[in-house]
């Protein structure tokens, strides 16, 4: 069991991560090159082939084990009318998942992934952050050691979301801590409140970001403990054991780029193993990708969560490696090269 | 084996088209509203769901069967030099792809697709559109007919794609012809070409458009015949099969979203029944893409054609097939609705 003695030791952590293998990169990169299509054909599936080359430090890069984690928390902040939805959703879609009748549960088996539903402390929301911490340190390094340790080493690709009602108010939270801005600039309308509850969404961050004044701006690790949730944490805690057990990521929507943007912002190229797998309709998204430098593979205005849109992209992972392992090149189907 | 006896015939087929199924449409809309996520959330998966329904003419839309025909043509537009690679490649690839080293094998097969490679005529390629017409009525309408014979009437869902070396030169003449512009709107760089080749793929398309002048803004079959190439006019053949047989279609790239184009020029509905699967990376396609408001699904700066955009695209309509099928409604998974 992974254990995090503070937040400076898990800064440590943070700061202290592999890069990627570009030998393995390079062998990727040299077989696209000679594989029977135009140079750079097939885009964004050519660049995924490299990319998990590089992060698994493997080549050909593998798939055949994808593994998803949704992590699921409750958040004290939905006392302010922050959701559409009420609180008691979160513990009754752990049920759904663990029932195979969520979105999830379909999308995993069609991408052949493997899926594991972690509840952390449902009964027990976080702190409401208008007023208090979400999480003292303690509780925070918990939950991030939970995710720590939900990444099997063997691992060939992470996708990682939450289930949470009220955690897209802790997301545009953290975002503005750490990318400023206040609620105007990140809180979206979530499961689809309407004008008020965008309002109160809105008032929420922003009475948030004055009462942890000291951390806007500030540690990353901090400003995650103090406005973020504990599914945040532990997809923090899943994000750096993927790093250090070179298992390149699928990060899904806007709550989960909010949870992992810690380690980019600890460290410039600290989500260099992490893909975004699509911009979600949720408002805040584009400005929070844009700030991170990480350009989403689909946009179809999806905006559930529960690693939904990673599960979607890690379809196409697996068509970039069956493209990059299957293909003849130009000299085995004798096909002429350029002009 | 199906049978065009004249432009005229075609164009009455092309008009007389059956509607989608309102009653499939409405009832996976309806189930759509009731299974356990907030309305919407699934953005343009559950789009696509309610859509295969409203083309399959059934509900819950099902993908048993897809299908993915490729046909390949020859060009004789190929003397000016507009391709990055010579003429001999469109039979080498057709040798590839029987072979299985293609990227649309690879793509197939990752999307539980069954895929036919058409070939047409490729020893005699089409007349140099510059100079004459690239068909003349007769092989138009075989193409045509080769297109439409292609398609099963059990196929559930139908991509098309195309392998023809200076193809992306008789698109781009085809798009003009119907839309307006000239070879500076519509060609591209297709497999690669370097500013001197493009300059001379968009001479090539303004020199077809003052040579067919007559078409040009005129009837879209003589524009397909007259500009196009055997490909393309099978391409559109196969749409309208796919129309008349009540099976949804998905568009490749630039190629192909220029082949069915006629259809939706005849009559304002007539591809209402087709997606596009992505946006090209080839100049011109978006452009095109906006002429027949059409939005299309992916952007990954694809550019091959083969139908690989398409077999992308298909595995995300598994998904929303999976998801439209599979998950819990509210009601039974006893999860609460909307405050």
């Amino acid at each position: 069991m992974t254990r995090f003695s503070s937040f400076a030791a898990l800064r440590g952590a943070c700061l202290d991560l592999p890069e990627g293998d570009d030998a393995a990169a390079g062998a990727a990169r040299a077989r696209d090159a000679v594989l029977t299509k135009p140079p750079g054909s097939l885009g964004r599936l050519e660049d995924a082939a490299i990319w998990l080359a590089r992060w698994q430090g493997r080549h050909p890069p593998r798939l055949e084990r994808i593994e998803i984690r949704v992590f699921a928390g409750n958040h004290g902040v939905c006392v302010h009318g922050v959701s559409a939805f009420p609180a008691a959703v979160t513990t009754q879609m752990v049920d759904n998942f663990a029932r195979g009748g969520a979105a999830i549960n379909q999308l995993a088996a069609a991408a052949g992934a493997r899926l594991e539903v972690i509840a952390l402390d449902l009964e027990r929301p976080t702190g409401d952050f208008t007023r208090t911490v979400a999480m003292d340190e303690a509780a925070f390094l918990d939950a991030v050691a939970t995710g720590h340790d939900s990444v099997p080493a063997e691992a060939e690709l992470l996708c990682l979301g939450e289930m949470g009602i009220g955690n897209t108010t802790a997301a545009a939270a953290v975002a503005a801590a750490l990318f400023g801005g206040g609620g105007a600039r990140f809180a979206g309308r979530g499961t689809g409140v309407d004008d008020a509850g965008l309002a109160r969404k809105r008032a929420a961050v922003d009475a948030a970001l004055s009462t942890h004044a000291a951390v806007v701006g500030g540690d990353p690790l901090e400003a995650a403990a103090a406005l973020g949730g504990r599914e945040l944490a532990a997809m923090l805690g899943a994000a750096l054991a993927a790093r250090q057990r070179r298992i390149p990521v699928l990060i899904d929507g806007f709550v989960a780029t909010a949870a992992v943007a810690p380690l980019a912002r600890l460290r410039r190229d600290g989500l260099d193993h992490a893909m975004a797998a699509h911009v979600s309709a949720e408002a805040g998204h584009r400005a929070l990708l844009d700030e991170l430098r990480l350009q989403p593979l689909l946009d179809l205005g999806m905006r559930l969560g529960e690693a939904s849109g990673a599960a979607a992209a890690a379809l196409l992972m697996r068509a970039a490696v069956a493209c990059h392992a299957g293909m003849a090149t130009f000299a085995e189907a004798g096909v002429s090269g350029k002009l």
